[in-house]
């Protein structure tokens, strides 16, 4: 067993993660202020805003606004949510540097959040992925729910392989593999990651697991075991769980990174500067950090 | 790579956990339910009391109370912690079925601990483990600062291998490892394992990892990938962390248990009736449960 020298971490803070905190809609200023406090902590991969209709996710609506806003650093990668041809023309239009389409493994899931099958759910991708090809934009793609799903229970590995290797002949350069729930556990997630990794190059696969039950650093050990070197974490831990109420959702890009360099994995992010940013940031939110680093570390 | 079919929790909560839970004295009474509550829930091996001067940890100044208050379920082993003879005299008086010695791999914690060398420490623990063994109850050892001293930093391996070696030597059946500041990562945890099983049989060690980092848990699958089967949890996470204000202590064994359940490791153990122990066990702390898994489960 070898670990990977060099680890890419995509911090999904920025989106995802206010996204998905309860409360109030955060003020766009914060927004940028996030974005380029987590450049300056040495984070390559940012991103950094969703362009989706306001109707639906309002706390969004400011997505335009926030990629106009923030500095941009050089060799820093931002990258915005497009669920459809709209929302890409805007992520264009603000200058993203790459885009996402996020799909699912299980069908009771796309059903209930998109109202469409998982297949037609992947035909409304396509054009936005050939139109962002057309415009040399690279697309990622998530598949959510590859660990366990809210309504279906368990998730079989077959079909988080066959949606895998969809979204990667149509064109995504990379596939986030997302454990929404967070019940995965380490054996599980092995297993998992062995049925996409026939499918898909396991050098196109990142892990996004969340942990909700605590087990999400034990999940990414795992898979970091099998060669997986890209991993979606969220600062301070933020993204609260939308099916546990007081749970957790996205994995605490500190404690991803205190683990990574206690393997000797170089990621180029500073985990001092990363934490206080946490807690700056969950200062603004009128809550203590996610990340149990940045807790035993303090608040500078 | 097997993992075992079985694995032995040994449940810190009612001992290590509540004496370092910050604030109160909590009410004999409590104790005892808690302790019953966790031999229902299937655990087999209940730390219940620690037989100190009430001088010096007045916590546990009801030590023998807490043993005589309650019920003896066949099957499981109430231990109790014993620094010296006149704590074993009391132990044994109140019918502990196991004590256990607390020793550590870091001089400069020994010092500032005890106020003695390891050396001086381990000749202390002599009469106590004797005199144990004269009474036919055996004898635990505790290493503590496995991975880590809050005062020197690193820790040797080799030191670890040296402390447990004489521990095992002097008649402990188990040595325990403590990474008492959490600091510990999977990969030091593998070497720091690899150091002591050249000394100790693994199937005489045991790993007693805290939380403080996040770390536990991958910590904990990568030493059972390595062959340990007897882990040491705390309900709830009880037990903070007296290096660094509100950062967490003991992992919590809910968490634990479902890591293993997932990798079809057997416990005995009900998840659902721990998860609910913790929550009703913090709810008399006037706090939430430092199980992410009971958070999700929710309080029923």
């Amino acid at each position: 067993m070898a670990f990977p020298t060099h680890l890419r971490l995509f911090e999904m803070g920025a989106r995802d993660g206010l996204q998905n905190e309860p409360g109030a809609v955060i003020d766009t200023a914060i927004k940028i202020e996030l974005i380029n406090r987590l450049s300056e902590c040495g984070l390559r991969h940012i991103e950094a805003a969703s362009f989706v209709s306001p109707k639906w996710v309002p706390q969004m609506g400011d997505a335009a606004a926030v990629m106009n806003g923030i500095n941009r650093k050089a060799g820093v990668t931002y990258s915005a949510l497009t669920p459809n041809l709209q929302g890409l023309e805007g992520a264009i239009a603000a200058g993203a540097d790459e885009v996402a389409v996020f799909g699912a493994a299980s069908e009771a899931f796309t059903q209930k959040n998109i109202n469409c099958s998982i297949s037609e759910s992947l035909e409304r991708f396509a054009p936005v992925i050939e139109r962002a090809q057309a415009c040399n934009i690279r697309v990622r793609g998530y598949v959510s729910t590859v660990m366990g799903c809210p309504y279906e229970g368990e998730t079989d590995p077959a079909q988080v392989a066959a949606v895998s290797r969809e979204l990667l002949d149509m064109g995504c350069y990379e596939i986030s593999l997302g454990d929404t729930i967070g019940t995965g556990t380490p054996l599980k997630a092995k297993q998992m990651l062995e049925a996409v990794s026939k499918q898909v190059p396991i050098e196109k696969l990142a892990a996004h697991f969340h942990d909700t039950y605590g087990q999400a650093l034990a999940n990414l050990y795992a898979v970091i075991e099998e060669g997986i070197a890209v991993i979606d974490a969220s600062v301070a831990g933020l993204g609260g769980c939308p099916y546990a109420k007081g749970a957790s959702g996205n994995v605490a890009t500190e404690d991803v990174l205190y683990m990574l360099n206690g393997l000797g994995i170089d990621t180029g992010v500073d985990l001092e500067k990363l934490a206080q940013t946490g807690h700056w940031i969950t200062a603004q939110l009128g809550r203590t950090s996610g990340s149990k680093v940045a807790l035993a570390i303090g608040c500078q």
